[in-house]
């Protein structure tokens, strides 16, 4: 059997069986998108990784290499925000086919310093090695959580409502449109949506203002699609999830875009993925509260709120 | 001009220059093997990347996966040892191509496991991502050192003393019988060589050996050569260094391979690379002290402390 046929998280379960451990100082260990350490300080450290593999994650000549840089270490950051983290520092590791251009590689670090300084994350070292073909960019971010302010995906109880940070689908749509160049869309609504694709927002701030409410019972960040991502929630914490179409939050950009594509706007919101906003669970008397903390940072919508509802599962 | 051009360390010090800090928090940043962090615990928190690319630092029908598992997690070990610290986490980033066997990726997981219980390292977490080529294993590996253990590159003065663990060349030897299949040599011989080369040994050991004898002024892991790595503490010491031929540590092993492939051993041991042993130095009167703490561990030689003097550098 190949890895294909056994799909990502087959052969994730697979692994962790081979290499899974319990000990003390492993808090979140392997199966998570971020690993929750205790190395001896008041905080818990935090340790995520994340790759960008030319021609399966971007097209190099359809993304500038600053803005594909920010990609790079956001995604990252998304992590630890999912978790009510902080990130501190980078390590970037590079593989680089030989006729890569350094002005290329000094524009993408352009960009992970931009990221960086917005977010008070240091690139503190990496490696650079030789790819016989595309460039390889993989990120490990390492942050801290008060341990106190840790969330997980396994804290969702039911009868919680399910609440996202922004809208959804936006980056799915930026996505469609750069497969369907023949589609013609106003160019402002186009710059909108291939930036939500190409730069998004890691919700560090949100997930700042979220963990201090202390209202959150679980959390993720939707990287998969929402109904992927809640779906880890709900198998971790063993709940099922009522979610109303009509209820998602979606840009009045992604919904235009969605009409000239041919395509329902739920169905981008759902599983386009890429979206990097924050997906939470909470009892239903501390979302006005966690919607209140969220706007405070951002535009934070409750439309979610409204639109899912945690119940126990059947299986 | 092209990465190939500008080389590793050209770009290196081009990318440090665009991300490069200076925080409180980034005790040793990038540029070195090991980014040494203050993360509010009673240590220095250490985190190291290095990566394995089919093709260019393996070949995946040339190494038995398990083997290269081991390889793949042990030349970070080797990073953390070499500044005097404990390995303790390790993240592992894979981009794999659809056709890779399962049984391949849980082969190479065994190895992971087995070199990881050896050093009291738990796999922690990572990611996996579709390649459209060869295999990609990153993998960044997460420590601890004691404040005052630390060992730098930049501390050897004029006057000291350079040291080796173990014996130099080995691996070089084994990959040039690797290339050189027509070269015939007694299968003990082989054997022993070729294990050196896909299995090498990090020196843990040993580093804690050294640091609790406070002896050491610098160390570095040998892994491009002694005369690149010995370089390295040269350079960020701002000193000289003098080695002699005769004086390397070699196997007989690695002697009896040289003469069959017709090359000096020297030059295996000087510039042949992937040996993963400590290079150290230190101040004369402490060289005894550290090689009886090192041979307790392992039969660790002192040829190269009679074959390397520190002098002040003059350019």
């Amino acid at each position: 059997m190949n890895v294909r046929e056994v799909g990502e998280f087959g052969l994730i379960e697979r692994l962790a069986r081979i290499v899974g451990v319990e000990r003390p100082d492993v808090v979140v260990g392997i199966g998570d998108d971020v690993a929750v350490l205790d190395v001896g300080g008041p905080d818990w450290l935090l340790a995520t990784v994340d790759c960008q593999m030319e021609d399966v994650h971007f097209l190099r000549h359809a993304i500038p290499p600053d803005q594909l840089g920010r990609r790079a270490l956001a995604v990252n950051l998304s992590d630890i925000a999912a978790v009510g983290g902080r990130p501190h520092f980078a390590l970037v590791s590079l593989a680089l086919p030989d006729h890569i251009e350094v002005e290329w590689v000094e524009a993408l670090y352009g960009g992970l310093r931009q990221e960086g300084e917005r977010a008070g994350v240091a690139v503190v070292g990496g490696n650079i090695s030789r790819s016989p073909d595309g460039a390889f960019i993989d990120i490990t971010v390492l942050g801290r959580v008060r341990r106190e302010h840790l969330l997980r995906r396994s804290g969702a109880r039911p009868g919680d409502v399910v609440l996202v940070t922004g809208t959804l689908g936006d980056a799915a749509a930026g996505l469609r449109l750069l497969l369907n160049p023949e589609v013609e869309v106003e160019p402002a609504v186009r710059q909108v949506l291939l930036g939500r694709l190409f730069t998004p927002t890691p919700r560090l701030r949100e997930a700042e203002a979220i963990v201090h409410t202390g209202g959150a019972t679980a959390m993720i960040d939707i990287s998969d699609g929402l109904s992927s991502d809640v779906g880890h929630i709900c198998e971790a914490s063993r709940v099922g999830v009522r979610l109303w179409a009509e209820r998602l939050p979606l840009s009045g950009e992604a919904r235009h875009a969605a009409r000239l594509l041919g395509v329902p706007a739920w169905e981008l919101a759902l599983v386009g993925g890429e979206d990097y906003e924050l997906c939470l669970t909470a009892r239903p008397e501390a979302a006005d509260a966690l919607v209140a903390a969220v706007a405070a940072a951002t535009a934070a919508t409750r439309a979610s709120a409204a639109s899912g509802r945690a119940v126990r599962q059947s299986s």
